[in-house]
């Protein structure tokens, strides 16, 4: 056994109840890690071309890291991937709370479910006994009330649980997968894949330690991090505002989308930034296993909105997507939104987004009263957001139709909806407007899960905080947010390079914690003589191996590209007049093919697979 | 001011005799470091394609690097860089000793010099102090005299000496520059390009001392490595034995080059290893600026084969290349021969190589008397080597031939000789067999300076040497020397990487300091945060500068071949019947582009350079 690993990776076939584990060496976890990097390698050996996402062919791997489990702040997170549903490239989503150290105490680095149950079961595991429950009585029912059901007739409110909801039961494209009530792996529909196994939830508790190489080392970066957060000024923020403290200045400088991204800036924001959540609707801040920098708000309203803490609170991504994305200004009922989304379990990027998209086909005339069933689908309308929030859940009406995601459904209304359809491969834009922060608009077109702002550097500011710094990196200049050019093709490419190897150490990227002493955390953890190079080189062979899933199913180059109304400048705002120019985005994109040692249409060289040490995926 | 540097680059143009300075700020140290990368800075600059080697237009430079003379094992190096006029191609050689020290302590961190002077002169450089001298009292003469009246001259014999010698007076191409007396930065020519100039030599004394960001970690560094060497097999090896201890199980594993390359060993092997050097000749053991292991051999000869300490003595490249190849096993001849070529200045490898070329000439009656006015070219005849070494210096008769190289030879000569002219891109094979290590034999092909084994790694034995051993880079497998598939090429282009990254900073490969230590050393002495990744970019922006330098001189794929020899297999020895398959070496080149980022026929590509920074390599 490896230090830092439990060596086993758990599999359960739900096709037949087989349950078994794979077991794997020093040399498959140090070219593998974990995380993506370990979900890209389980999706390309297993999911042959052409299974359908929502087949019990697919896989759904939820992986944790080398660092999941430990007791360091940012070590509370897993991942979870599977073929995403909304476009059949590579989906993966991140997810923060408890369940992934859970997982990794009770002796697992990763869980790999195939086939499908005959009917809804969860699966159970305590360390080494792992069983696969009947889950029809929870079948329908809330997130809250699935887990509370689960720990009551297990035994115990310390098992935690990981689960899909009603919408990824209804097979919601955008459905996430939930643990702790409160913390999604939003994106990619990965809640859909797991509904479409019939698999509700997997409840696990541990009794394991991660075993450490070098403990003293260990604990001696914990204290200095721990200890470094109560001043670091990023972790100060998060902990004071969460995600939501850079909403309004976000507004001013035109990076929020309001009105499906027909502007950058909203005149509500005041009403549903940072300062609004604490000041009218905060109840308590929460936060991820060994973290103290409790990022995540517990919000309580009470009345017409009615909001559950428990549920925890809209975080800036959502206050955009329900919020300024569908024009709506009131906070509770953005509040009550984002609750729904965690109850049904559904992407509230995608779900605000894709509301937004119906919206503006409304107003457009594109689609009417005749198709929404006498809705009227205004932005601003609080009230009609949450109406088309349950019946996309429950894929009822005009929901069964967005269920299927923006993509999808702009191609069932037609009339030119598409041009309205805010996505990327099949997932709809984050609240990050690319008019404004043009290297991660690039990022987004070349992100093997679509549109996705976690495996993508936001530009300048945002890279100075990662790793050691831009120098630390090789990039020695600075370059202006609207820029393009080559530099800022690698200042994207590197960035996201680490983004990548945080996300198979798990790692959480807004914990302030420089290279070096990631570096020298994972080899206390390991043993390993690892560096910044081995990581680097860890996230290249990671966005190498899912952009050689994705050519596998038939996406390239085209696939690659921003939607239109990024390439038209803005009408008014603070960023008038500004657009993403296509011939300068064709070039980036074209550039990062040769950075990273693609070919001219994004196909990944043989020479480079070799050169990354996984030749077997140029031969699949 | 950077720490760690001088932050200036002294200007001496000798067609005029204009002395200047140029200053470079922080980014620009940050990267092109020093060494190898700054000198192909100046090369890509302001060396035009199709530039004579030896003609004004040509810039020689001498460049030094962060490490340069800060009080650690390993700093007394510089580089020696100049378009090389063996092959018009990017040349650069090595070298130890104390003058590298001596620049950067007269606060210089290189020295370009360029034009050509209207008659012999050398360049005194005590501190800001530069001045060009008359040198036409030291023309013609030997190193050790030329380097005795300049100290008298100047006063002081703690002043050091870089020179060229006779044969680069006299344009040998294969001259060198040798410093100190007895050590030569010794291949590419630099000695002609430096004698092209009429510059015979530069004299530097310098009373500065680096300054350090943080002097108490760069002395615990050096007080660890001076205490780990006292232990550390390999630097006691090379304490004991110098560079000769492995000779004969070199010979005994079939990598020793006999009879011009004819047979990988060598029956007078033990004659002249390292063994026999210690018992017969040894006088002393010489070294570098503050380096305790002191590898080099200081012998002495009474009698016919007389030999002055002070010269140092052969080197185990020297051992092979006046001995072995030339199938002499007499110790004393070749430590005389050793001693001509340091009193000459003439490449020990280049010059034993060509020598070894002629003789199999000879053999095969491609060479008669008539073409050697007389000389009977035989294999082991120690005094026609001898004799050869003083033609070859003073161009006479067939020396006057083989002074330009064995390529350039081998064309004068005609009748098929070009097949027994063992080099690649014009510069002659050194003494490790490509049919014994055919990672380095690929190396060879693609390195740019020609057959080079100070830029390759000598596979899997030395790679586990190197930076903090191959796993560090992500080298998890172990492969055959034979071996020549992708995983091969990726083990050599990382492991050649770290060496350039070495050449870059500039620190000797024979202290082993792991890369984590090295770049702690590196941020002690520069107040960086610098890391393995940098330095592996580091690396390959040196390699595809160097590249791109010799694709605008109209080198490409055909220039990166190996011999036809190595594809013929031993007919006897330890490796009968190996030989390396040109399809396997194809590939292997083919992948090694592809790896890099350069295009199928070798080229690097824009987005590659843009990503390395150098986006104006691509313009030029």
């Amino acid at each position: 056994m490896v230090a830092g690993y439990f060596g086993k990776v758990l599999r359960v076939n739900l096709s037949g109840g087989k349950i078994s584990a794979d077991e794997h060496d020093e040399d498959f976890y140090r070219r593998y890690y974990g995380g993506s990097a370990l979900i890209a390698y389980y999706l390309l050996r297993e999911v042959g071309a052409g299974v359908d996402a929502l087949s019990p062919g697919n896989r759904l791997v939820f992986a944790a890291g080398p660092v999941t489990g430990v007791p360091i702040a940012g070590a509370g997170r897993n991942s979870v991937g599977a073929k995403s549903p909304l476009n059949g490239a590579y989906g993966q989503a991140e997810v923060g709370g408890f369940w992934g150290a859970e997982l990794r105490h009770a002796g697992w680095d990763a869980i790999v479910v195939e086939g499908k149950a005959e009917h809804p079961v969860y699966i159970w595991i305590e360390d080494d006994r792992v069983e696969i429950r009947d889950a029809r009585h929870l079948w329908g029912k809330t997130t809250l009330e699935v887990q509370k059901l689960i720990q009551k007739e297990l035994g115990s409110r310390a098992i935690r649980v990981a689960q899909t909801g009603p919408a990824g039961e209804n097979q919601v494209r955008f459905a996430c997968v939930v643990n702790d009530i409160n913390h999604a792996a939003g994106r990619s529909g990965m809640g859909a894949v797991m509904g479409s196994k019939n698999l509700r939830a997997i409840a696990v508790r541990g009794h394991q330690k991660v075993e450490l190489a070098d403990e003293k080392a260990v604990n001696a970066l914990a204290r200095w991090l721990r200890d470094d957060l109560k001043t670091n000024r990023m972790a100060v923020g998060f902990s004071q505002n969460g995600t939501a403290g850079g909403l309004t200045a976000f507004s001013a400088m035109g990076n929020l989308p309001t009105r499906n991204f027909q502007q950058g800036h909203f005149e509500g924001a005041e009403k549903i930034g940072g300062q609004a959540i604490n000041e009218q609707i905060l109840v308590s801040r929460g936060g991820c296993f060994a973290c103290p920098i409790r990022c995540k708000p517990h919000v309580g309203v009470n009345g017409r909105y009615e909001v559950d803490p428990v549920y925890g609170g809209p975080e800036y991504e959502t206050l955009g997507s329900l919020g300024s994305s569908c024009g709506v200004d009131n906070l509770e009922a953005i509040a009550r939104g984002n609750q729904q989304c965690g109850a049904y379990g559904m992407d509230t990027i995608s779900t605000g987004v894709t509301i937004a998209f119906a919206m503006e086909c409304f107003e457009k005339g594109i689609l009417t009263e005749k198709d929404t069933g006498g809705l009227k689908l205004r932005f601003g309308d609080a009230d009609m957001m949450l109406e088309l929030i349950e019946l996309v859940a429950r894929r009822e009406g005009i929901g069964a139709v967005l269920a299927d995601g923006s993509a999808r459904a702009a191609d069932v209304i037609g009339n030119g909806a598409a041009e309205f359809a805010m996505q990327v491969k099949g997932q709809e834009v984050p609240m990050h407007e690319p008019r404004c922060k043009a290297g991660l608009g690039m990022g987004y077109a070349i992100s093997p899960t679509g549109a996705d702002h976690c495996h993508n550097i936001h530009d300048t500011g945002y890279v100075m905080r990662i790793g050691s710094g831009p120098r630390a990196m090789g990039i020695l200049e600075t370059l202006p947010s609207q820029d393009l050019s080559a530099g800022k093709v690698r200042m994207q490419l590197y960035g996201s390079l680490w983004q990548h190897a945080l996300n198979c150490l798990v790692f959480c990227q807004f914990v302030p914690f420089a290279s070096d002493r990631m570096t020298a955390l994972l080899n206390g953890i390991t043993g390993w003589n690892s560096n910044l190079w081995e990581l680097m080189k860890l996230g290249e062979r990671f966005i190498t191996m899912a952009r050689a899933f994705n050519v596998r199913e038939g996406k390239g180059k085209a696939d690659d590209f921003l939607p239109k109304r990024f390439l038209t400048p803005f009408e008014s705002g603070p960023l008038e007049g500004v657009a993403i120019k296509q011939d300068e985005l064709s070039t980036a994109v074209e550039t990062y093919y040769g950075m990273v040692g693609w070919d001219s249409e994004g196909r990944p060289t043989r020479p480079k697979l070799e050169e990354l040490g996984v030749s077997w995926v140029a031969d699949a």
